[in-house]
């Protein structure tokens, strides 16, 4: 079965920062959409938030397995209710893996009920990410540790939910730390954070990098029909119960009518 | 230290429908209010839809250690800000508890970033909630299992991310079963969603339902200053790292400058 | 790839009841295991209490990528020495699935560290398995609640630690509940606990039972290579650390020296 | 309420090796209970290994109300019997605290179910300790990160199984990070492992460390009364249910026989 990822990026310093531009002369949403392409079970096409709807109208998220968000400078640009459709999509089934500064983009913030703020430097430092759930599908075929020669740092607290599982911990040359990996359910999707990636370094044309974000499509996605109406509150009538009781006491609804929300 | 209440009630079913302003003359917020109150420990006060600001300055909310919360049929008509502003207290550190109905309104939804959808039913039937965590603070002075003579079924799935901790779980009568009492932590703020308090069932009445919000208020209270701005992204300057480090490589922002955001 | 799937059975009611050998003429063992064989990406094999080291020898468990385990009379019997044999396997990354009253066998008390204590009837009753994690692999295709007719009563408190995702929860006809299916990990491997299979009823000839243990083998299978050591602690020597320091303060131990344990 | 601690020290670096003896001329259990005794909200003794029954009589540990632990050189001597007598009053509700190289102990293998392994270098090296779960009353009083000038590198990955929450990850000079504090809940009992603390340098003299041994102290404390038999399996027989059931099919019991374990 073919997975089919969205890469979405804001694809604003690309077009704007030399510095960005030269490191990612396709665009990083492009160049990691083409290294996912690498896997023959992967079939990853790419969304901006120039494009109308941002590229994700709801034919394009049901047609998505699992999409990838990268955004940073614009976060502020996305519209309100692309960002409900994209998390009604991920409640409904649709896995979702969000790297490096994409913890402020509104979707991330949206799923986490939390601030996700992070403290941070920018000074090319070395990170290494040492994995923390030994065998996680997530660090399939990876050492106990790999380093990037150059990133930002973030440090914590890292204002997140208590993960599902936290995947990996970064080390920062500047004496910092970070839970860089971390899963997460939200409805029936799976939500996973990835850390590295400060769009003036070349984190994404990095051979381990790049399998942390394959493993997690493969883990992110669940083969599940998707949920139609993931929100819907499903009235139970005391005509049709599943063992017999006798209905007592007064009512705010009458029979077939929906509830308040 | 006496730990500061708001019951904060929508106040609408109390005024407009006869069965429920009979089970609960002096509102459900007054009723759960004036419980807390019998413990010396407790100082709680009360807000409402209808009061300005729905009740929720800046400074009540800076004056409240916890917030109880019961919403039903106008979680709509609560305004956003506020919602943002109660959101980012439980950030700062402010416990809050949901009840019942609850689930559905706006704060609930936005902290735990899920559909917190259920099946329901309006039938005045039997629920037995059960103790899953042995000694649980919030299960503190209970037994192993209690009774609600009548109740308004709601029934898995419950669309909330998973809980920190389960403390309770319902049997109903009709065959269906509810995470009844479920906890989270959300930034520096504890919260705690307790599932009983249909309106026109006398629920706040109960003593082992008012002993729940009473254990769950004790629970919530983190005695810690508030954060004073929980959602801020720190730079920690190269100028001044906790481990030497030789700048490399080209930066977005200059020094002093703010992060995206 | 095939997963191969050992499935342990204690055979001593089966051996001895002639209820339990009339409902299961083959053994529970053979029928979860021929049940299984339908599957074609599943081999599954027996092994059972009688058999020489139980049937579990170093051999068997490296070649056992998933072991389901049922017990029940006779847990005192399992040799220690092979209960930790077994939970070496699954430290190193070998899935394990416990059924019903395997909560109490040794190795699933070694994994957990809790009493997996609990209250039981055995009056026939029926129990009803809602689905509490939508779409979670281990429910792939079970609607969102399923009946059991005959089963014995488990009740809460379970005392399990809190579970990585609990995925069912029972309701039983006498008024009890009780987290029917719940996920671990422990070390590298990945564990599911599932409630039904009273030996005297005939449980694990349901389709819907037998679907949630295929699925529980498919989720519980990591196809990561067995990690030779995983109680292995590792000397990083000062002469080889992956940042420079200089060694200061006293020691306890010379280099290449084993640690203490 | 006064908190009862027992501090329960190996007791044997300090009889045996010089430099442990001068670092902690008073030994090091009898140097954490002085600095927990300075609270008067707190009441600690200690007890050893040499101690009759290592100090750890059923009496004792009925009125310890958490018990600390330190252990290293000798983990195997400690007696099997008293191993299981601390869980037992762990899963009946004593608060349990694991520091340094208890991480091999008896005890903590037993409750976490898990290797409990992990990577080490002696180097005197620079420890910096940050808090990762804001106003986590573990980390009560502490700023948002504090070193340790030098300590024994533990690094990850860490064979514990994923915490209820993690308050602290270490930043070590020589490149490694570790989950430095982590808490869980085994049956009843809160544990809390906290890392610092190499015998050879002057850890347990500093007030950072004592302060998160002393929250962690009232973290762990519970003052529900320990529960009696904490993995009895209670029978709820057939005659005295909460619902009328009507028994159907066999049983392997009688009324009033215990069950299989």
């Amino acid at each position: 079965m073919v997975i089919r990822v969205t890469v979405w990026g804001e694809n604003v310093h690309e077009q704007i920062n030399k510095v960005v531009a030269t490191v990612y002369p396709r665009t990083m949403h492009v160049t990691i959409a083409d290294a996912l392409n690498l896997d023959p079970d992967v079939r990853a096409g790419t969304a901006t938030l120039q494009d109308p709807e941002h590229g994700l109208t709801a034919e394009r998220l049901a047609a998505t397995d699992v999409l990838i968000w990268w955004g940073h400078k614009v976060h502020g640009e996305v519209d309100d209710k692309i960002v409900e459709r994209v998390v009604e999509a991920v409640h409904g089934g649709m896995g979702m893996i969000f790297l490096h500064s994409a913890h402020f983009s509104k979707p991330f913030k949206r799923l986490m009920g939390t601030p996700c703020n992070l403290s941070w430097r920018e000074a090319g430092e070395r990170e290494r990410l040492w994995v923390t759930s030994r065998n996680h599908p997530i660090a399939a075929g990876l050492p106990d540790h790999f380093e990037i020669d150059m990133e930002e740092m973030y440090g914590e607290p890292f204002g997140i939910p208590e993960p599902l599982e936290t995947v990996f911990i970064s080390w920062f040359q500047g004496g910092e730390v970070f839970r860089s990996g971390v899963t997460y359910k939200r409805g029936a999707g799976n939500v996973f954070y990835f850390r590295p990636g400060h769009e003036t370094y070349p984190t994404y044309h990095d051979a381990n990098v790049q399998r942390v974000i394959l493993n997690g499509v493969k883990w992110a996605h669940n083969p599940a029909p998707r949920i139609a109406h993931p929100s819907a509150a499903l009235n139970r009538p005391v005509t049709a119960t599943l063992e017999p009781i006798v209905e007592r006491g007064p009512r705010l609804h009458h029979d077939g009518q929906a509830g308040y929300r």
